[in-house]
């Protein structure tokens, strides 16, 4: 495996970001007592590195910005990330991958200490070939909350990308257990929210739709720059509250993510759904062209 | 700081625990990408040091057990666990403090790994007297699930002690900014549940009532001791579903923990109620004097 690790360096006397060193990827850097290990108290970001290039760094390190703030961690001096993360990405793009990532945190730090931890962590994709064109398998759950928790309930860090996902990696798992690929999550008053680390889109005619980001989930970089792109193609764009009911009657559905970019849902609880294998192609065709 | 740490051994062939090793607390221990620190992917507990005596340990390790089940966590080798809990316990002991704690973490491990990650790190305790005797304040907060979700909703995870704590901890900081010391959480269709790292109990009359645990929270191991003591003493005790008019109504309320014991709850959304001083004192004088 060939990743690539930077450390962000932190002053303790200001717990400001001050540069970053390059590590070996496999060696300990963390404390036991990191608020990240113990407490998921942290944020973080993937960058999608597609044939050198960073993707949507700008965006990332905004919405990185964004999941500090609801956390009221400090934050972060995005010019020392931004250099960290082209550094990562450079040295990984060196190896001659196609298609890779660099995962960003920011934690809290070692309870009691005087500054955050952070650091940029590249590494190669796996194949995501079958995914993209033949779709994956879906199932519906419960998130638990109602749509409008982020208004009702901030602390319950709707919304932000925190690194405490015990719960999605355990939706995963149900899904799993239940023959699908991955989980989408429904709020507990019956309205679409999200893929476990994923946007949902919809097709209806010549209209793409995703759900409202005011409803307790991730304003997605990765569905914003599919708005931009289907609005120079044509298509309409729009921000809505959606029922299982519309996912049933769209015509083509799907996941997009930084890395795996756009997957075509197949199959919904068990039920198979069409898929639109030209416009799945071109997506994913100006999703691997993207530069920043 | 006295801190002292043990790092469990895995086998990397058959992921189980074979023994542990002492190491320096404040030296890097973990990867970046070990899952405790990139998902929250793991359970906890920590149990109480005083006076040299490890108490409820049993009880611990039996919940650390049920946590990592619902985890679909490798289930510990609580032999190996038990003897590193000791050696930590001894180790903390001996530097003299009255009370301390050994908090016991259990992680899914590096990513992609064959093994988990486990460690127990003995620390001392604050001084906690004053919260012991004068009481704390709390708020009440809505965790945003119904009560029922640990039935209709396994892969929500509540009711097991996981690391992905930054919701607790964003409650927490909710109830500093409305100048209460603690959270007391309520389910979203208006059941107590409990604090962030606490069991709630009330008095009423001569009876001493804890939340039902089939609510999507903690069975309390502080709370059982608690109730058998309770017993001895003549009380009645039982578990039910209660509601905010039951603690306005109720003659003493206490947030019971491992560490912490019994702190009164004094204040609940500003509104001001009484302690029992008398009880309290006896309560932790009890609970200090646990042995396993």
């Amino acid at each position: 495996m060939s990743a690539v690790l930077a450390m962000i360096d932190f002053s303790p006397e200001t717990g400001e970001a001050t540069g970053f060193h390059l590590v070996d990827a496999t060696s300990p850097q963390l404390r036991v007592d990191d608020l990240a290990a113990t407490r998921g108290d942290g944020v973080f970001e993937t960058i999608s590195v597609s044939y050198g290039r960073l993707q949507a760094l700008d965006a990332h390190l905004e919405r990185l910005a964004v999941s500090a703030r609801m956390l009221d961690l400090p934050a972060p001096q995005l010019g020392v990330w931004r250099e960290a993360i082209i550094a990562v990405g450079d040295a990984l793009s060196a190896t001659g991958l196609d298609e890779g990532s660099v995962k960003v945190v920011l934690t809290r730090g070692v309870e009691g200490g005087t500054a955050p931890t952070g650091w940029a962590l590249g590494l190669p994709s796996p194949d995501f070939t079958r995914e993209r064109t033949e779709g994956i398998s879906v199932v519906l759950l419960d998130r638990g909350y109602r749509h409008d928790v982020a208004s009702t309930s901030p602390w319950l860090l709707a919304g932000a990308k925190t690194l405490s996902y015990a719960v999605n990696r355990a939706a995963r798992r149900e899904a799993e257990r239940r023959g699908a690929d991955d989980v989408l999550f429904v709020s507990s008053d019956g309205y679409l929210l999200e893929g476990a680390v994923s946007s949902l889109l919809l097709l209806h005619g010549d209209r793409l739709v995703t759900p409202r980001v005011d409803i307790g989930i991730l304003a997605g970089t990765t569905q914003a720059d599919v708005f931009a792109w289907a609005e120079s193609e044509g298509l309409q764009t729009g921000y809505e509250l959606l029922r299982p009911a519309d996912l049933a009657s769209a015509d083509a559905a799907w996941f997009v993510s930084s890395v795996r970019h756009a997957t075509p849902l197949r199959e919904v609880d068990g039920v198979a759904r069409p898929i639109d294998a030209g416009l799945t192609a071109r997506l994913n065709e100006a999703l691997l062209a993207r530069i920043d």
